[in-house]
């Protein structure tokens, strides 16, 4: 491997900076969807970056984008890494902040490995995870989903979008589906913006996740009969438009009716046919959030939803399918990591905390399968999923060093 | 002129089946959409229908379809027809039998004449609106909206589909966009079907229409603030989505509140933006309907709308913009083009019944700028904008007697 010297702060911000002009919305935030043209160009973009730091750049039969710095050949590899794809109008820090501070991390450390001589107990890759938003292609987290074994590649190549490209064709486009067998894996490291209020109010740093709360997410589908909305007489509606729209207000009101749960409920996304101004709306599909750190209040939340799917049924004359299109407990991330991560920031002196998440995240899945750290850096506001989403510099900065620091730590055996 | 036989019952249910088949749907229905293929083609035929009768065909520059039947030359024209564009999903019947049992008429009109011998007072034209329907291009009623100098061309010309096609690069595509100067107009009639169930529980074969429902149509803007599904706090949530789905439960619970208004109201379409699952929506546009035959319950529906949107805008911390996009008040159609239909009507031994619409059509607009008769066929239990709209043969049947009788008598000036 060539002798590189460590990048510095000036070079992340640098490099933040650039990647920053990928699918640019001209007010702050980017557009980047999954496989769409400036998700491949910023892939190629990053492929380069791992490159000229001596990473063997390969893709998986799902596009998940692997930088592997194979030190130590033939053992197992400490993968760090989040996903570069974002919602069609976000925020340039989710996902994106975490696979640059992979790629920095790594040419810090093996830098310095190199310069000092010293070989880690592990080989290190930076991971850039295929579609973790879920917008363009459903569900969330597929790349992280079909490598640890939840979701089979095979169907979720078929998975079309709203205009019928599949994610096969899609990354087939851009030449970034490849058939890279998984390198074996010992620990995962991946550091995101926080997405909430939390740290910023709490003054800390560094969030430790300990836990993400629970979520039954489903998707209901509303079942109407079309007709004339001027000449169909009122009491003769069977309207799917009706039927969707008290199930997103009843989605409310059952938070409201745990006001201390806590509880998050949410519909982001509707799906009406046929969506014209004068035809009574026949199916409207939307996809339905319950979130709570605690399972007994995830429970009655969920009781009173079928209670209230029973009622909009007989209020609208309509009929509700429901299908789970996504549900998991309350999941703790390992002891022993976050003992490692509280340990890394206090000998940073990094004021940090534990935290929970209630967004799912690619760790979400790799914890289940290895021993996985998973660190918050501050959100102003915990503004997300928006262009005006902000993390300073100086938060990003320590997360970079927080996360090079537990890196270091992992390749060197700490949790095994 | 060449001489013609003129065409039977039975030619009439062939060419009923042959129009059918353009954007037949494979479940009974069609799909032809404002200057879609299957519109441009089914258009196409419509001429060549016509010119094998002698008309000479032209289009104007919003595309409405004439065939002009130039009897007496210099002569004003009695103009007779309706739409052949459908929604998205829609029965056959809609517009589409107006049209073509238009074309029968005046084959049916002219062969008799030139049998007899005898010329009418005045020419005889038939019309294809264009865009009735307006689920493509808003609003509806184009083509007649234009023509009556109720909407500015230019304007409408530039209007775009979600995909960001004009009117216009539509139009031109198919080459039905032309440079024809309307026809001196006389009077105008159009056969419909009912879209309701009043003549079939009546025991009717014709409905004299004598009035518009009034209606008050907005376009409501809901304006909320991005955020992630999962980590936005309920309470610093501004969700339009959930703002205009309140709307369309207000919608509903307005009319419920009139029960004996009649008032009818409505929402079908809904636009999100950016309709991702884990996104709070920012914006979020529907139209939603208002519409009654009462002008004082129209105004007491109106009142509690505005106090709903206040409402909504509190309860679901969002902004919420209203324009209007239409609005008409209770319109009369002429008593002596209601007293003309009613003589042919019993003349022929059909029982007859007035009654009002409660959609708009292309005789809404006629009608404030010539003599109009509008006359409705039964519709099977009042389906429509629905695959399974149904108006029996019989009833086409007897329609298309009552359409070429009310004609004849317009060339000859029953209504001066």
């Amino acid at each position: 491997m060539a002798q590189h010297s460590e990048p510095t702060d000036a070079d992340f911000l640098s490099d933040f900076a650039t990647m920053s002009e990928f699918g640019a919305t001209g007010h702050g935030g980017v557009d980047r969807q999954a496989a769409t043209a400036p998700d491949g160009a910023q892939r190629a973009w990053m492929a380069a970056l791992l490159q000229q730091r001596g990473a063997r750049v390969q893709y998986d039969e799902i596009g998940n984008q692997l930088g592997l710095f194979e030190l130590r050949p033939g053992a197992p590899y400490v993968l760090v890494g989040s996903h570069m794809d974002s919602q069609p109008t976000a925020g340039k820090y989710d996902g994106a902040y975490g696979v640059l501070a992979a790629a920095h991390v790594a040419a810090r450390l093996t830098a310095r490995w190199s310069a000092d001589g010293v070989l880690p107990k592990y080989n290190l890759a930076v991971v850039n995870w295929f579609n973790e938003e879920g917008s363009r292609f459903k569900p969330s987290m597929m790349g992280s989903g079909v490598f640890t074994g939840k979701l089979d590649a095979e169907s979720i190549l078929t998975v079309e979008d709203v205009t019928g490209v599949s994610v096969r064709d899609a990354l087939d486009r851009l030449g970034q589906r490849g058939n890279a067998a998984p390198p074996e894996v010992a620990a995962y490291a991946e550091i995101h913006v926080e997405q909430g209020k939390g740290l910023e109010k709490d003054g800390l740093t560094i969030g430790v996740v300990e836990a993400t709360w629970g979520a039954n997410k489903y998707e209901l589908t509303v079942h109407g009969e079309q007709g004339h909305t001027g000449a169909t007489l009122m009491a003769d509606r069977s309207d799917a438009l009706l039927g969707a729209s008290m199930l997103v207000v009843a989605a409310r009101e059952i938070a409201d009716a745990f006001e201390d749960g806590p509880l998050q409920t949410s519909v982001g996304q509707m799906l009406i046919y046929p969506n014209s101004p004068v035809v009574i709306a026949s199916e409207v599909t939307i996809l339905l959030d319950l979130r709570s750190p605690d399972a007994e209040v995830l429970a009655g939340a969920d009781d009173l939803l079928s209670a209230r799917i029973a009622e909009v049924e007989a209020k609208a004359n309509v009929e509700v399918r429901r299908a789970t299109s996504h549900s998991w407990g309350v999941q703790p991330y390992t002891d022993a990591g976050i003992a490692l991560a509280e340990q890394v920031a206090d000998d940073l002196g990094l004021r940090r905390g534990r935290t929970m998440t209630l967004a799912g995240h690619d760790s979400t899945n790799m914890k289940d399968v290895v021993p996985t750290v998973f660190l918050f850096v501050p959100s102003v506001d915990g503004v997300s999923h928006n262009e005006a989403e902000l993390t300073h510099d100086e938060d990003l900065l320590d997360g970079l060093r927080m996360l090079t620091e537990t890196v270091r730590r992992l390749c060197d055996g700490a949790l095994g």
